[in-house]
């Protein structure tokens, strides 16, 4: 095995900073899940018969699912975007930090993403009018973007 | 570079383990797009026009592209419910990993969390009647936050 | 800590190569973001209030959201097929890495993966009649569940 030294370790100032802040945008990704699940009780709009099984209509009738209600959609597009965003924002850090970057510029862009991303569910559930989505958006996006590049440029681009 | 010693490495049992179960609910997640595709055969619905150019509608007609097939649209729920839970489970579990933890404690994580989404599947696609789809889903969220907790933790919640 | 020796390192040619891959596919997936964006403008599809309130509809009138944009949502389609597949396939991945693999067979499931996805969204947007699309999509499926398999089996399916 081509072995060495490993920067995802409890001795390195980064890999444990990027832990905090990855575990941060991660658990807000996930609390997408309990948002939408209130957004559907406050709403009575249940994807699932056996979820809207329990409970009656306004003309006390069976409630049936309901697919299209708006705030319960956003807050799901909102939970997409995460997932689009938060996931490969961890992926490529984690091969961001294995290249070793130094300290002030890995802590810079996770807290950037981190602070973006957070602002952007704000924005997105408030909502507060473009383009504030759009700037929180694309400053996480450009985040990851740069430790893209900076993983792959530490690599050589081996190929 | 400030490396150290590796948790991700072939020699920590913890490590080993993670690899499987992390296998296991990931080609699990995977196995969704089958089912998806076996279930748009089933119920000839297809997303785009290229896949359902080859088949004839009941009445001899070209057959049209159908978005809101229940069946299918339930295995997508179960696929998109996977990618939001599995996912940020395995980079949790990476990063909980890289903190060293107990083996026995690991242990119980990971086989919570496997078990619980496998039965998530089973629940949903059955369908069970609620709350056993409830019930998996909040097993596998509180072991993830719980990994969670334990990482950030480890690293004393540095920023 | 039961640490040795580390895999994702700047000295493993391995794990060199697979940051390079790993970003070109991630950077591909989030991609379909500015994509969808594209789109949407093109189509003047937006699908919240606040992104079309400063346009107007072709009668002058204020634009309504539009969810169900064909456009749009081939687009959308094909970056959620991205998530389902890119994301196991980098997760997968780095556990595969942790065990070692062979250079040369390593290179080939990386190079496999990266080409048949970059070929499914061509495949996806043109769009290219079938069967193009389904043979991209089980090049890349296969290559990540051998991968999977190949580092499970690494660990000796370590429970």
């Amino acid at each position: 095995m081509a072995g060495g030294s490993c920067a995802m370790s409890m001795e390195n100032p980064v890999f444990k900073a990027f832990v905090t802040y990855a575990v941060i945008v991660l658990v807000k990704t996930m609390a997408m899940s309990l948002m939408t699940a209130v957004t559907r009780f406050k709403n009575m709009s249940f994807a699932n018969p056996e979820d809207s099984a329990g409970f009656k209509d306004k003309d006390g009738g069976k409630l049936k699912p309901v697919l299209n209600n708006p705030s319960v959609e956003r807050v799901r597009r909102c939970h997409l975007n995460d997932l689009e965003n938060v996931l490969p924002f961890v992926l490529i850090g984690l091969l961001y930090v294995a290249t070793s970057p130094p300290l002030a510029s890995a802590l810079l862009h996770f807290r950037l993403f981190a602070g973006a991303r957070l602002l952007h569910t704000v924005v997105y559930l408030v909502p507060v009018p473009q383009p504030a989505r759009a700037l929180t958006f694309f400053v996480g996006f450009a985040t990851t973007l740069s430790m893209a590049y900076s993983a792959a440029a530490a690599v050589g681009f081996a190929v």
